[in-house]
């Protein structure tokens, strides 16, 4: 089968770039001595957590726990599940994962390791936890020195849980001074826990661009594992973040012009709901993703179901019935409204791929 | 099984709320003779659409094939697919489908009659198609007098295939004096052909901001047929259209607070992955969801599986492990990254339905 006997809107995955995206990652941590955790939000697929898995990861991320239960029944043997799980019924789920495979878990509060407490006393099940320190004052995690060392000191002599050490993700367009300023949180937080005898053994940082800049200029405080996300495929965010370009984007959608309603417009088969609205990230005028065969087209807007292109800038201009390819602003929340993908070298596909943990955000 | 029962994130649907909406558009078209032809996009649930073909309904709007296939396959036998079909292995899908139901289609371009019609001739299936009409100049759908009444000429004269009549869409924020203008457009179309003997049997018009706003003010050219989506659930974008209240909002999401980081900020598990990017319909003060809960909370931003909230306006504080329910911004791009959604009364889950037509953008 060709890529061209695909019905569209399909989303296509060009494995010998994504194979080549996971080399270069790896090499490059690997070269700074930092242990790989790759976060499978990116691609939701087993097998490529698996093939991350043969090219040099120590186990995986996951966000939600529902996407930690696809990749351990898929037979990865090794997952951080890089959330705070709260409530009962999370709870149980995740004592039934921590009895198939090697689960680690993060927490934030007192309120997080009391409920992890709970869940470990009640079934026999011994965690790793993460203390989460918000390097960036985005979203979840400690914020002060104190809440870090009181929360590991909670977590380290709570039976059936194990300290393991602090976690952060940099978030979107930090202010650098203030990722600045937590590196010697990090430093002090983990000495305070020395002083006690408390060893942190791991500090894990989170990103693709982080993975790629953040040694050793803006993250000096000793960072041991990374968990790098949109290195798979990447996408126009991250081209302008400037950690790729536009040929390391694996991830693409096949579409077919439908309208051409003026000479200077086209009308393609795919919205909202196959490209995502990633437009807000990126600015207006870029568009809402990028036509591979006419390059100076701007996509302008999406409805649910119908991208529209100005091509006025164009030499040529697309026909109704012809096929144009879209690199997305945002990879992620691409794969995660597609049911599958199809992995193709050269104008072949090589494999069809559901995305089994495609909305699991439970 | 109680609403406090399900895990987090879960979308619920307010059954009653539903049934009253449906209720009401369908009396509104009604009463101005307008015959009623839902749009399936904002549910996607075939339960839904036999509700609203019991209410009324003549048929049902789908956008893509593939939902079509889904309603088809769940008993629906009357459906229009408002979207051009190209591609032998889409005409393939139509004219199996138009063997098991009433199909009719659309049309824009002669590139589009001919594939309907190299189909139909080949199998001996016969289709109803209307020309689309672009009232409002945003996507595709002819733009001209001569454009309309040359392709309704090509259809009726097109073994296989019969002229239907006219349709639009008004498109978000349009020109209100464009949209006036087109009017007399529509107008000039139908007598044009009518000169010829060929009648325009159906006007369809779409939108539930257009089915509650356009008769008479603003399409004064006789349509016949609405094709309303939104009406089922609504959501923040249709209140601030002015068509519905809060109270109408049928759809929501149930979240879990599973982070406080600071004093005045709450951190819920539904990010992009659950209620959407659906930010810049919205402009940016407004956020991104509704907090029913907190209604002076403001969701300042959505990672991929975190809702941020900035609650310094609450009187109180959510805590950690608390539950807070979500009106998103635009409901139909939510159900399409639900697996399920439950339909609730009062405060008990009455049913589970899977999103069955989700994912279905071929």
């Amino acid at each position: 089968m060709r890529i061209t006997d695909l019905d569209t809107p399909s989303v296509i995955i060009d494995l010998d770039v994504m194979e080549r995206n996971i080399d270069r990652m790896h090499a490059h941590l690997r070269e700074h001595g930092i242990n790989i955790r790759p976060h499978i939000k990116n691609h939701k697929i087993p097998a490529i957590a698996h093939l991350q898995m043969r090219k040099g990861a120590s186990g995986i991320t996951c966000q939600k726990l529902g996407e930690a239960e696809v990749m351990v029944n898929a037979g990865i043997t090794d997952v951080l599940i890089a959330y705070n799980i709260v409530g009962d019924l999370k709870l149980d789920r995740l004592s039934r994962l921590a009895h198939q495979a090697k689960i680690s878990v993060i927490a934030d509060s007192e309120y997080i390791v009391n409920g992890l407490a709970k869940m470990a006393t009640r079934t026999g099940v011994k965690l790793d936890v993460f203390v989460e320190y918000d390097i960036a004052a985005q979203r979840s995690g400690a914020r002060t020195v104190e809440q870090a060392v009181d929360l590991a000191r909670l977590i380290e002599r709570t039976p059936g849980l194990a300290y393991k050490g602090l976690l952060s993700f940099r978030g979107y367009s930090p202010d650098p001074e203030y990722v600045r300023r937590t590196g010697d949180q990090y430093e002090r937080v983990v000495s305070a826990l020395k002083r006690d005898g408390i060893e942190t053994s791991v500090i894990s940082s989170g990103g693709t661009v982080e993975a790629w800049t953040a040694w050793p200029d803006i993250c000096p405080w000793g960072v041991t594992e990374c968990r790098p996300g949109l290195y798979t495929f990447y996408d126009r965010v991250k081209v302008a973040a400037g950690v790729a370009t536009l040929e390391d984007c694996a991830l693409k959608i096949v579409t077919t012009v439908v309208s051409r309603p003026t000479e200077t417009m086209a009308v393609f088969d795919a919205g909202e709901k196959t490209l995502t609205e990633a437009r807000y990230r990126f600015g207006g005028e870029e568009g809402c993703g990028l036509l591979v065969e006419y390059p100076n087209a701007i996509v302008t807007g999406l409805f649910e179901e119908h991208g529209i292109v100005d091509t006025s800038r164009c030499a040529s201009q697309p026909r109704v019935g012809e096929r144009v390819t879209i690199i997305p602003n945002y990879s992620s929340l691409v794969i995660d409204l597609a049911d599958e993908v199809y992995g193709v070298r050269d104008e072949l596909v090589e494999t069809v791929w559901p995305v089994a943990a495609r909305g699991k955000v439970k």
